[in-house]
């Protein structure tokens, strides 16, 4: 890990009074300001937290639950929370369901023959490794599918071809994820034996996209499989010709193996000097899928939240509140490890007085959302002011409750504040091969690193009980 | 296949006479730019050249020597060449080696232990299937391992990590594919194991380059791998530790198997009415790699010059040549199908009056340069003027011989024009999976076609003798 070409103590001595601000930030202390200057200016020129994705990606690639990468990563994790200065530094284990990939190989079978590149989705059962061949059905989307009538898809394999659109914000992402989670129930409910789909992803590359599925438990298990976007193409292509198209796939993916694994979430603490029982949380999963070696999903969250974290140790006075820094355990199958914490620490919830998540995209942050008490919402305003000439607005709106883990300490009541990013490319790489350290934009992580460690300063630092 | 929105004959019934440009072209009759004018306007409206890659694609797909592809390929193209006009299509069938890809696992087993995506290269020995695990030695480019001292390299992997640039006109791919190509023999001539490259490749996906490589019969032949761009950045890091790396290499790939395999290139005349045994050709490679489709590489070539000899034969008026479409067998491994070509046709070469071909870019058209006498440079500058308002630059230089298989023609005393696309993204598709049908750039499809259509009836119909 490459360390700050300057001590941001130092710079913090030597720059007193020369950076201090005119203060117009009635929430802020002159002193406030001053140190996030300094956080400001000696953060965006840092490497830590591109320094820890490399680490991480490198030394530890992908780590799925159940995967020797998960346990590699949880000792990764706690020595480097160590090394970067926080005080305490421990893990919470708990259980989560094992799957198991296996192999798969793809193929359209009729009418012209063509190997096809796709993945299982997390959680599908296989074919005993066995090939499975059926007449494929083509449905636009899942509401299409859902419409299908009873029985008609017996003995068939129902496609969803649904393509996911591109927007900054992802919000493509939740109209094409509801058929990867319910397609293969809502297929088997209408007799189909497997279930295709597009995969969710806004890339022309032949690599296809996992993510978690569910079954109902009222509809056989069938196996569910996302092909790559060209072989979409591909596939429908072969519909155009009026002839049968049929399918076949083997895999021998687990399914769900009713055998639980250890997960671990990873917590380091840099403590409060006066208030040292009032949290500040940072989250990101410390989990990925199996392919790819998770850099962006969610290797950049944890590089940022533990980068945050060793500025803040590194201040050369401690901030009143505790800056927690979770590294969440088993997110992609389902927000496991968040769950745990927050049935963990019931009992403390309530010391939990800010909460902010990394987990999506990979360009600079453009917008901030809080979920604040109405007299919070100045200091707030105070901070946005604060970070608005670095290319951040302040939402209109108030309801943030916390992304991906950090959405369950906020529904047990945490205050939140959303950032989010530019994700334009985010998912044309999310949940694939492509998932590599070249995809991190090194120049936005600075500016979000910078970002998040004067959150983490401004919150922890704070006197606002931003339940208020 | 789709069929042109309005007959060719039709529209230029229609527009005689109302298009008619006033002539500045001095070896153009008003006659040729008549027609011309229509072919400008009729083609670049039309999907046909499309139609063909969609149909290749879907209906064949890869299409590599020695795989039923080829075979499927060639009577596709046989098939088409018929219903486009074509009044005599045949194929000539000749020999080359097969070799056959097997399956391949790679595998950096320390310091760090990952899995890595890759393609064994063309022509590739395996290792019997079994994993070969070696110690790898970081070479920059093919030089400094062909300078690293003899014997050094014994019981080890080397691994070339020269990166290939990024250009418009694709001179990139020169200065890598030394490595793909010798890097076997370079390595094993110094006691090497195997040989690893980074792809030759200017995209950033998990994905390998396959392509031709070659051994020299003085050295063992040894296995030669090719790995995507994310993980050679990703192996590249691991020499960073310091540690020594190590990787594992299992693969069935046949390497040079002694057997040979027929194959076909096929071959549409649309016959001139006053000189048919005046040669134009047109030129594009039929087989592809087994990965992706083969949409662009050869794809794109064999849809525009398919539709352009469909065009012509569509005229109203037969032009005095024969338009010749050439559709070269076994391209990708060394100009195979070219070479009997050549073979054949030594008796009528200097019968064959002009020829170019397309197997680069997906681009437009930019420039051009021909390879002709210096009388005929009149003619030349003439339809370099007449195209030079859809973009086309007439290059300085005289000294095109012809491009991939039709080099072999130019060699051979077939005068030549080069078409320069825009290849900047080329090399990012060029022998992978990703070289699928949704790469082909339309809009830029319409316009090649038209200007190679009005290349072909530009030659066809001349007087000039392209050789003077």
């Amino acid at each position: 890990m490459k360390t700050m070409k300057r001590p941001l103590a130092a710079a913090l001595l030597g720059m007193a009074g020369v950076l201090f601000s005119a203060s117009s930030f009635a929430a802020l202390s002159e002193k406030q300001i001053s140190v996030m200057d300094a956080i400001k200016t000696e953060v965006k020129q840092d490497t830590l937290s591109y320094s820890l994705i490399e680490s991480l990606t490198t030394e530890v690639g992908s780590r799925m639950v159940g995967t020797p990468g998960a346990d590699l990563a949880t000792t990764w994790a706690v020595n480097k929370l160590k090394t970067l200065g926080f005080d305490k530094v421990w893990i919470e284990e708990s259980q989560a369901q094992l799957w198991q990939r296996g192999d798969l190989t793809l193929q359209i079978t009729a009418p012209f023959p063509h190997k096809v590149v796709g993945l299982a989705l997390g959680g599908s059962v296989g074919t005993d490794g066995k090939p499975l061949t059926a007449e494929v059905v083509h449905f636009a989307d899942l509401a299409e599918l859902q419409a299908a009538p009873a029985g008609s898809l017996k003995g068939k394999i129902a496609y969803v071809g649904y393509k996911m659109e591109r927007h900054i914000d992802g919000h493509g992402y939740g109209k094409a994820v509801g058929a990867r989670v319910a397609g293969a129930s809502a297929a088997a409910s209408k007799g189909a034996v497997a279930f295709l789909m597009r995969s969710v992803g806004t890339d022309t590359d032949r690599i296809g996209h996992t993510g978690v599925m569910r079954y109902d438990e009222k509809h056989p298990k069938i196996p569910a499989v996302a092909i790559s976007n060209p072989d979409a193409d591909l596939l429908e292509n072969m519909f155009t010709r009026n002839q049968p198209v049929s399918f076949t796939i083997t895999t021998n993916a687990s399914g769900p193996t009713g055998k639980t694994v250890t997960i671990a979430n990873v917590i380091g603490d840099v403590t409060g000097s006066t208030k040292p029982n009032e949290y500040v949380t940072l989250g990101a999963h410390i989990d990925s899928w199996d392919v790819g070696t998770g850099a962006v999903d969610d290797g950049i969250g944890m590089g940022i939240i533990m980068a945050a974290g060793h500025y803040i140790a590194e201040l050369p006075e401690r901030p009143a509140r505790t800056l927690r820094v979770i590294l969440f355990a088993a997110e992609e199958i389902g927000l496991v490890g968040a769950e745990d914490y927050v049935k963990r620490h019931a009992d403390d919830m309530s010391q939990h007085v800010m909460g902010a998540e990394w987990d999506f995209g990979n360009g600079e942050i453009y917008k901030m959302e809080p979920g604040v008490g109405p007299t919070a919402l100045n200091a707030i305003r105070d901070f946005a002011e604060y970070i608005a000439p670095m290319g951040v607005a302040l939402a209109s709106t108030n309801t943030a409750k916390g992304q991906s883990d950090m959405s369950l300490l906020g529904k047990a009541g945490q205050p939140a504040v959303n950032f989010a990013p530019d994700g334009l490319d985010y998912f044309d790489f999310h949940h694939t091969e492509n998932d590599t350290l070249d995809k991190v934009d090194q120049d936005a992580l600075k500016v979000n690193t910078a970002i998040y460690t004067l959150f983490a300063y401004f919150a922890t630092s704070s006197d606002t009980d931003f339940r208020k």
